[in-house]
């Protein structure tokens, strides 16, 4: 099959082996993969990333499920945002059925052990013309959702469950800094939970437009004005969660000074560089920081079923569609974050 | 009368004039007063920390009740652990009479605004043979309690608010790094609250053996192991809530480095200097950082019922006391952490 493939942490397409799925396995047909900032920073800083957890997994107690490495001198297929149509199922498959259009947490296992689909060199992501599923993990899309949409989910999934972890609740007032795909995810959810007011803030013209389609409150541009004296300005009185969803040094100590007493910092945008803080901000005002990553199963189908049923409207995400040549380029794009919010990969 | 006097950043013991109930306070005789941590930071690095917090009051939105601030070339008398009997009542007060035993939250107010005991031109601490309380906040001392005792209630209520931040319950199991006052503190309030095992880390034997004598599960050297070790030796399944009281640069990255995921970090230790953190080791494990500071009133009052019932015991942590002439000497002792736990100062 023909792939996006990085090796090397070089990207290029290829003519790579087709996936073959093993025992409750299916093969699935790409049918739209998301193109997320991760998938950046992997083909950009992969190296240091993979010394960094290496680092860091050796300090801490050993985790109860390993995730097998990816090899950098092997190919690689990134892409975990994806929907597809499953071709093909292996024996002791009864979940899924061919024709099945379905999405999945890009997590595949097998008596080797766990893989991250999309960061695996052994399974391949939806930069590719086919991929290999877990029976069990996909869900079917609903009926008369579109697979551009379905391929939200991941993404989606990610603010849901941010949304979650944060235990902001009705009443509470949320500021999002950074109006990328995470940013924008996080407002999706936020909305669906009920909350307001939210203030999001982000230096993008095209990113701030998006964050008022999602329906915030106020957005700002940081050059102009904060976010936090946009909240003082329609609000000021409820306790206030703020998501750092912009992920590079110094936002999480800027979000620390910038906040009341007794505030909740939440920290969805992934920053893999040493940082700086002041634990005074925090000391001063009995912060709270918590960090969050990825989500439940249960949370990725809750964000499947609330876009299938439009209770969140997440098309004006996707600025782009590319095919599978168009996915260097699109990555060039992305790196520009002006221009874009989302691009789909329809290989 | 005399006190132990701080001028420009440093300690002399003189007479100054005899401080002066207003309407609805009382004049106090110091009986006993603990040294804090607080007060060695101030004496070293009072100017960078006036600053520091200058610099983070400009950042955020303002509070609703302004702190008269210290006025470094005026005389302030330290000392916010103290516990003084009544001997002159001003018009206004209904809650304290002349021989009353009392404690308070080291706070006066008066039409100026709010004012920290101890660190205020205004209203002189402990280290001094008389102070002057708003009658409302003085609680009387339970009849049997000695002064010492109860000079303990300041910094142990900093411990019982630390434990009730961090929503900790039966069934978790704790590590406290650092065994000064405050991780004694932390310490103790855990064995209040049924926690356990807690696992306790300090370099000093002397700290070491008072953590020991608070009934910890598990005390360790850092030279030789490392508290994670020995919580995995001892338990490594429960969910687990690391209190970091040491408050130097380093303490809140190793804390976040060395914890399973789901784990919550807090931060009892006060740093004043900037620190370096590694986002990656809190979003990798979804841990949550609660920064700690103070306590309510409520949990002063319990911090003073429960070394009244003798629910926990915290004499031991007493080791050493002196008189006014003796704070300066004190302080140097304490610069040695190996030596001491609590000094306290007898007037």
């Amino acid at each position: 099959m023909r792939a996006t493939v990085m090796r090397d942490w070089k990207l290029s397409v290829e003519e790579v082996p087709d996936p073959v799925p093993g025992p409750t396995q299916v093969l699935a047909r790409v049918l739209a993969c998301g193109i997320c900032g991760s998938d950046l920073h992997m083909l950009q800083h992969g190296a240091e990333q993979m010394r960094l957890m290496a680092e860091l997994a050796e300090s801490a107690p050993p985790e109860p499920f390993k995730l097998v490495a990816l090899e950098p001198a092997a190919a690689t297929v990134m892409g975990h945002e994806f929907c597809c149509e499953v071709v093909e199922t292996a024996p002791g498959c009864d979940n899924l059925a061919v024709g099945d259009i379905v999405v999945s947490v890009p997590v595949a296992f097998d008596p080797d052990g766990l893989h991250a689909v999309g960061y695996s060199s052994r399974y391949p992501g939806g930069y590719a013309e086919a991929m290999v599923l877990n029976d069990v993990t996909g869900i079917r899309v609903p009926a008369g959702l579109s697979p551009r949409l379905a391929a939200l989910t991941e993404p989606f999934a990610v603010g849901v469950h941010a949304v979650a972890k944060s235990r902001i609740e009705p009443g509470d007032a949320a500021i999002v800094l950074g109006c990328g795909p995470v940013g924008l995810a996080v407002i999706g959810a936020l909305r669906l939970k009920g909350i307001g007011p939210i203030i999001a803030a982000d230096f993008s013209p095209t990113r701030r437009a998006l964050a008022a389609g999602l329906g915030v409150d106020e957005v700002v541009d940081p050059n102009e004005t904060t976010a936090i004296a946009a909240w003082q300005r329609v609000d000021g009185v409820r306790p206030l969660v703020v998501f750092e969803a912009v992920g590079v040094p110094g936002m999480i100590d800027a979000a620390m000074r910038m906040v009341p007493r007794g505030s909740r910092v939440v920290v969805v945008g992934v920053c893999m560089q040493e940082d700086r803080i002041q634990p005074m901000a925090g000391i001063r005002g009995e912060l709270s920081v918590q960090f969050v990553l990825g989500y439940e199963p249960d949370e990725f189908a809750q964000a499947l079923q609330a876009i299938a049923d439009g209770a969140v409207d997440l098309a004006p995400i996707i600025t782009g569609t590319v095919d599978l040549d168009g996915v260097p380029g699109a990555f060039a794009d992305l790196a520009r974050p002006d221009a874009h919010a989302k691009i789909l990969v329809e290989p």
